[in-house]
C-alpha cells in the first residue's frame, strides 16, 4: 500500500466543470492528509480555483490541457475527439501509466468507460466491464452491479460480477465472505431470465471463495439488507437505481408537502428538525456518490455529472477506499483463486490456493 | 354500460384466503352499492364469513368449489390441477361466459395469468398480455406496464404495450390522448435496447390516435409526472416496481428510526400527526392495490398477495372502475383506428376511423 494515495482527476468533466471538481478535491484532502491529487484541465480556468485552496494546491500537480470531453458525445465521438488529450482521457492515462492509483470523473459516462476500456484493458478472465455503487440499506448499505456500463449479461458475465462485487463489498464493510444475490423477479427457481438461472446454478454448483451465494432476490430486497452484494445487468440495474432515487425524492416531496399543511406540523417540524437531519442525510444520494468501474487493469470512479463538491467528495473517498483497500488485488485473488480450485487444481492433483 | 356491475372473485386466493376477500368485497360494497358478488371458494370457510356481513350477502351468489390454486404452484400445475374446477378459473370464466363482467383475485400471479390466457385468449392484434398498475407520481399518478407477466418485449409489444396502457390511462384519468413514456436508462435516441429504439421509431412515425409519445424516460421520472403511462418489458418493469415499494419502506423506517431518536422529535411527531398520516396515505401500496391484465379478451385484476381487506377492496375498486369506463372497448377502438388509419385506410383510399 502506497504511502501517499495519488488520485488523477479529470477537472474538467460534470454539469458544474472545475469549480466543483476542486472544492470537492478540497474536501476530500481534509479527511485524507495523504491524498495528492494530479489535475487536468484548462489551466486558466482550473489554476486560479485551486490558487484559493492553497493546502489542496500544495498537494497537487496541475497539468493543462484545453480538450474536454462534452456530456452529450456519444463513446465515439469522444474516443475520435479526446484520445491521447482531453483531461478525461489523461486522468485514466496517469493511472495507466503508474503515476496516480485510481482516476475520478464526474464526466459523460458512456466516454468515461470507453476510454477506460480502450486505454486500460479488461483483468485477465473479466469479459466486460461493470459499474458497481454502494447502496443504503435498512441494516447498513450493500454493492449493487452492474448500473449500466453494458445491456444484458450472460451466465457468466453475472458470475464474473459476483467475483467483483464481492471483492468491492470486502473492501468497503471488511467481511470475508460477502453475502451475494441475483436480482431477479421472483425467488423461485423456476423463475426469471434463463442467464439469471443459469448464473444461479453455476454459483451454487461452483462455489467461489468469498462468495456466499443466498440466491434470488428481488426490488425490495436491495435496500432490506438481505444481501451485502446484488447481481443484474445494466439495464435493469440502472432502472432499479434511478426508480430509487425517483421515489426517495417524491417521498422527501410528500414530506415536505404534509409538513406545509397546519402551523402544527410546521411546529412539529422544528422540534424535530434533528431528525429530518437524520432522514437527509440516510437518503441524500449525494453521500453515495462514487460509480466503480469493475473489470479493468485500474481503478477508476464515476461522479454522478450534477453533483456538488459534497457529493465530488463523497466520489474521491470511494477511489481513496478502493485503493487503499487494494481492490484490484482482491478480485484477482478471488479469480486466481477461484481457477486454481476448479480448474488447476483437479487436473495438477491439488496445487491449492 | 351495465346498470348492475357483477364481479366475479376468487374467494381462495392471497395469502390470508378469504377473510380478507369477503371483508374488501363489503368495503368495496360500501362505495359502489351497484356492484354484484359472485364469489368461488370452499362454502364451509366462505359462507359463515358472509353470513357476517348480510348487506354483502344480499348483493352475492356463493358458488362451491374444494379446489384451490396454491400460491407455490407453477403455472403448468396449476392449469394440471386446476382447470375447470378451482376457484381461480371458476372466477375467470364467469367473465368468459358472460355472467360476471371481472375477475378478482389475490392468488398465485403466474396461475391467474396462464388461467385467463387459457381461457379467455388475447385481443384480436395484440400478442402478449402484460400486467399494469397505477403508479402514485408528484403530480398525481401514472399507468405502468409491464410488471411481470412476461420477460422480454419486441418492439411491436411495447407499442401494444402505448395502447393498452393509453387506453387504461384514459379509463382512469379521463385524458384524450395519455402522455405516453418507453422507459430506457438515458433519454438521447443513440441509448438503451434495440427493440425500445425500434418501438421509439415507429411511436414516432406511425402515430397512433389516443397516444402522446413523449419519448424515452428513466427509472426517477416514473414517479415524477412526466408521463401518464410508462412501457417496459416485464422484467425491468418488476423491478421498478418492488425497488419502488422497498424504497418507500426503507424510507419509513428511516424515519420511525429519526424520530424516536428523541422527546424533542417525538412531540414534534405528536404535533405533525396529520402530516404523517397523509404521508402514509400517500405511499401506502395498499392504495394502489390491483394489477390490471391487459390484452385478454375479458377483464381480470390481481391483488396483492398478502394484502389486507382495504388493500382487496382497491382491488375490487380498480376492476369496478375498469367496468364502468369500458376499458375493452377503448384498447379495441384504439387498435382498430390505428389499423384503419395506417392500413385499411390507405389500401381502400380513406375508409376513416
Amino acid at each position: 500500500m502506497p504511502e501517499n494515495i495519488r488520485i488523477a482527476l479529470d477537472a474538467m468533466g460534470g454539469d458544474h466543470g472545475p469549480g466543483v471538481v476542486v472544492s470537492g478535491a478540497a474536501l476530500a484532502l481534509e479527511q485524507h492528509p495523504n491524498a495528492r491529487f494530479l489535475l487536468f484541465g484548462d489551466e486558466a480556468k482550473v489554476g486560479p480555483l485551486l490558487s484559493a485552496h492553497p493546502q489542496l494546491k500544495g498537494a497537487s500537480r496541475l497539468v493543462h490541457t484545453d480538450v474536454a470531453v462534452r456530456m452529450e458525445d456519444k463513446p465515439s465521438q469522444a474516443l475520435r475527439n479526446g484520445r491521447w488529450k482531453s483531461s478525461m482521457w489523461l486522468a485514466i492515462d496517469a493511472v495507466k501509466k503508474g503515476e496516480a492509483d485510481v482516476a475520478v470523473s464526474a464526466g459523460n459516462t458512456g466516454a468515461l468507460m470507453a476510454m477506460a476500456k480502450f486505454n486500460l484493458r479488461m483483468l485477465p478472465g473479466i469479459e466486460r466491464p461493470a459499474i458497481a455503487a454502494v447502496w443504503p440499506t435498512v441494516t447498513g448499505a450493500c454493492v449493487v452491479l452492474d448500473l449500466g456500463a453494458s445491456i444484458g449479461a450472460d451466465a457468466q458475465g453475472l458470475v464474473d460480477m459476483a467475483v467483483m462485487g464481492s471483492a468491492m463489498s470486502r473492501v468497503l464493510f471488511q467481511l470475508d465472505r460477502p453475502k451475494v444475490g441475483l436480482l431477479n423477479i421472483g425467488v423461485e427457481e423456476v423463475k426469471g431470465l434463463e442467464s439469471v438461472r443459469e448464473a444461479s446454478r453455476i454459483l451454487r454448483e461452483e462455489p467461489l471463495p468469498h462468495v456466499d451465494y443466498v440466491g434470488f432476490v428481488e426490488g425490495d430486497d436491495i435496500g432490506s439488507g438481505k444481501a451485502d452484494v446484488v447481481v443484474t445487468e445494466g439495464f435493469a440495474g440502472n432502472i432499479a437505481l434511478k426508480t430509487a432515487e425517483g421515489t426517495a425524492h417524491q417521498f422527501a416531496e410528500y414530506l415536505k408537502f404534509a409538513i406545509s399543511q397546519s402551523i402544527w406540523s410546521k411546529l412539529g417540524y422544528l422540534l424535530a428538525r434533528p431528525a429530518f437531519r437524520m432522514l437527509r442525510e440516510k437518503m441524500d444520494p449525494g453521500k453515495a456518490n462514487g460509480g466503480v468501474f469493475l473489470g479493468l487493469n485500474g481503478i477508476v470512479i464515476k461522479s454522478h455529472g450534477g453533483t456538488n463538491a459534497e457529493g465530488f467528495a463523497a466520489a474521491i473517498n470511494v477511489g481513496h477506499e478502493m485503493v487503499r483497500e487494494e481492490l484490484l488485488g482482491k478480485i484477482s485473488a478471488t479469480i486466481r483463486r477461484h481457477a486454481g480450485e476448479t480448474k488447476v487444481a483437479r487436473a495438477a492433483g491439488g496445487a491449492g490456493s
